[in-house]
């Protein structure tokens, strides 16, 4: 999709410079001073999102606009000290969404002083999900850079105390109660399901063998690591339930919760019977090109995300409160452990997380003296849960898309769109050519 | 001064503190969320700037303030690594004005969340020179801590190409020049007759003689560093340039210049009796007191200032240039020389500066986006030249004290002090005024 792709040097300590990677396309750039769309990359690949945010793509022509594509360092093939990057956490030191906002920074400027005709062009930064925060907080902390920001699915109060920890799962779970009678319920009673059969170990290798899992289960330990595994495969479920085909963390078919639910309509089965339907559920998601031959539990999310980046990330200034009940979602019931997560990081990588940091850094809810920002969120994406679905001034505006999954808007047009996502498409791009007409006039 | 003092432990890398230290007045404070005046504490220990930032002083009874006066890393006794901080560079990584406003942003939250009553309390930074650039730049990233900033005689603009580098000095120049016939001519005379007296032994032993220096001259470098010397002299009598006695840098007289050039109103003299009317000058300023029995070319400023963590800053981020050309101003011509600082910063600690960083950070000229700074200046203030003389915006408001020097407004109240500066006192009140009665509307 790209038709460039260049290399830059920025500082990654004192003394020394990486190479950060990002991707321009320029075919439909208005070269006197047309505006530049700048993805603020988030913990992957880049061209993996660059492959999925097409809404640039989509609107590159009729906002004559340059796209620019910026890999996040630690991630992808931007990695400061090479091979070495996760082998010491001391190398890990420089992974944190400041440094990356200040490369963005350092980014943007380089590029408007060394292409011609570039040198006045209005900057909008666009990101989804943890890229959507990035965005907000570029043109928070850098609004002399970008002249506005659209955070798609950026769940920034997603934070300590600000948001109930609970809305997360129980989102989800009215995904899964409203795209099939059953379905909700059956998930719920699979986890006791899986408890009985997992006390015995004729129970684990039927549920090793039924599962068709890659490594057989051994014990209760294993079991757990099970559950978790479903957990986050329903959770990935909402956040990809799009209205048509798509390939964003697995290959899917339409409306993928629906077809999910297919296999889930009797929740009062007996514990296999269930667990069968459930590991036909999950099969669909891990295997719907049929090309598995073995379900691996320690896999989730595409290998173009950064696990060991983004974990680290979790262990030091992401640290993003979820708990579930039971009763308002459909899951195990799990506090939130703030302790329990501090030990795993200390044992980690020995550091500890700070919980307040990102409230202290970026302001929390208090955020009303910034200008130029929408936040989109789906209806349908539990990470709407820390979002800002409420307009705060008139120009930090709320998007929400009811039927929308994990940043939706910045995918590219469908024919299957749901009319509430191309309503906010036109508000967006409304918008964002508001911020370029006023930068023009500026000058 | 200061009726308390605490020490708070601050986060300098991860898993690691260090104690940061800061002074609260509260004597006038309004215990019902009245407001904090935050001083933004420079490159000096903390308790000289507190002993010297009178207006906070004097205006909290009326605002009804607590006042905070905070140490800037590296500084005073606020030092991260302890008396190791400045005995190995690599521990000088942390010292950055990015991490000093972190510093101050998790200082305020804490206070906030620690002392009865001060929840709400819409905290103003305040801030003098490089202290008054943090308390600009504070406002400007962090809008949610603070409410608005008084930058006091804070050059943000003495950055890259931002305004001439010669300007500093023709202002130095310019208050010379009017403070007495014949005195900035003297002074630009003086450079040769060094220059005359040290090509021969004899005369670098007159020199040494002449101006009582505790290390006599050996060569040309050592006359180079007392020409030096002599130039900081002059520009630092033009940065405390008061109406009234005050210590600031030095014990001195009220309006010093004047005082000074009374042994420079000859600028025909032959060069020994020129040079003895120089050292009578110069000695003005370093043996008012009388106490000194000799002069140490490798003194300047108070001790008060870390030298040495500025050293530092100048060698990273702070790279201010700075030229002269003998014609619009009374030094000998120097150009701005980039590669040399670079070199020496390479020799000295093993890093290089970053002409263009502080802009990428902060903004440059490209700062109307923010709002609430007040940027106050000193006409006779060498470091105006790359202050903000002009509005920005309604509430990005430049005053000029014309006969003020280096940040007379932040002074106690004198009887001795022009109407202009209590003009500038006056506004800067009324506006700070407006900002807590908006602050707490919005709650």
């Amino acid at each position: 999709l790209q038709d460039d792709f260049w290399l830059s040097e920025h500082i990654a300590v004192p003394y020394r410079t990486f190479k950060q990677r990002y991707l321009v396309a320029d075919q439909y750039w208005k070269k006197d001073n047309g505006p530049i769309l700048f993805y603020t990359g988030n913990e992957g690949d880049i061209t993996w999102f660059c492959n999925n945010t097409g809404f640039m793509w989509d609107v590159a022509e009729e906002l004559e606009a340059m796209l620019v594509f910026a890999e996040h360092r630690y991630y992808g093939e931007s990695l400061p000290f090479g091979n070495e990057s996760f082998s010491d956490s001391k190398h890990l030191n420089y992974l944190t969404s400041e440094q990356a906002l200040a490369d963005f920074a350092v980014l943007v400027e380089y590029l408007k002083s060394s292409i011609a005709g570039a040198r006045h062009s209005p900057v909008i930064a666009i990101g989804g999900s943890y890229g959507g925060m990035l965005a907000a907080w570029f043109r928070m902390k850098y609004p002399h850079v970008v002249v506005g920001a659209l955070a798609a699915s950026a769940p920034i109060w997603q934070f300590n105390d600000l948001v109930p920890c609970g809305t997360f799962f129980s989102i989800v779970t009215n995904d899964f109660k409203k795209s099939g009678t059953g379905c909700s319920e059956s998930i719920r009673n699979s986890w006791n399901a899986i408890n009985h059969l997992s006390s015995t170990d004729a129970g684990l290798q039927w549920l090793s063998n039924t599962f068709h899992l890659c490594s057989p289960l051994k014990n209760l330990q294993d079991a757990a690591v099970l559950k978790n595994w479903l957990s986050e495969t329903w959770v990935n479920l909402a956040m990809v339930n799009y209205p048509y085909k798509a390939d964003f963390l697995q290959p899917l078919p339409a409306w993928p919760i629906q077809e999910v639910c297919k296999f889930l309509k009797d929740p009062s089965l007996s514990d296999k019977a269930l667990l069968q339907n459930v590991f036909r559920a999950v099969n669909l998601y891990y295997n719907y090109t049929g090309e598995a031959s073995c379900l691996d539990v320690s896999q989730t999310a595409t290998k173009s995300l950064g696990e060991m980046g983004w974990y680290y990330q979790t262990c030091t200034e992401m640290v993003m409160p979820l708990c579930t009940d039971g009763v308002h979602d459909m899951f195990e019931p799990q506090k939130w452990d703030f302790d329990a997560l501090s030990e795993e990081c200390q044992r980690m990588w020995g550091v500890r997380p700070r919980l307040s940091w990102i409230l202290s850094m970026y302001g929390g809810k208090n955020i009303n003296s910034h200008s130029n920002i929408i936040f989109s969120n789906g209806g349908l994406d539990p990470w709407s849960a820390g979002g800002v679905t409420q307009n705060i001034t008139n120009s930090l505006v709320a998007v929400v898309i009811p039927d929308g999954a994990h940043h939706l808007d910045l995918r590219s047009r469908n024919p299957l769109d749901p009319k509430s996502v191309q309503q906010a498409r036109a508000l967006e791009i409304c918008l964002m050519k508001q911020w370029i007409e006023t930068a023009r006039h500026s000058h």
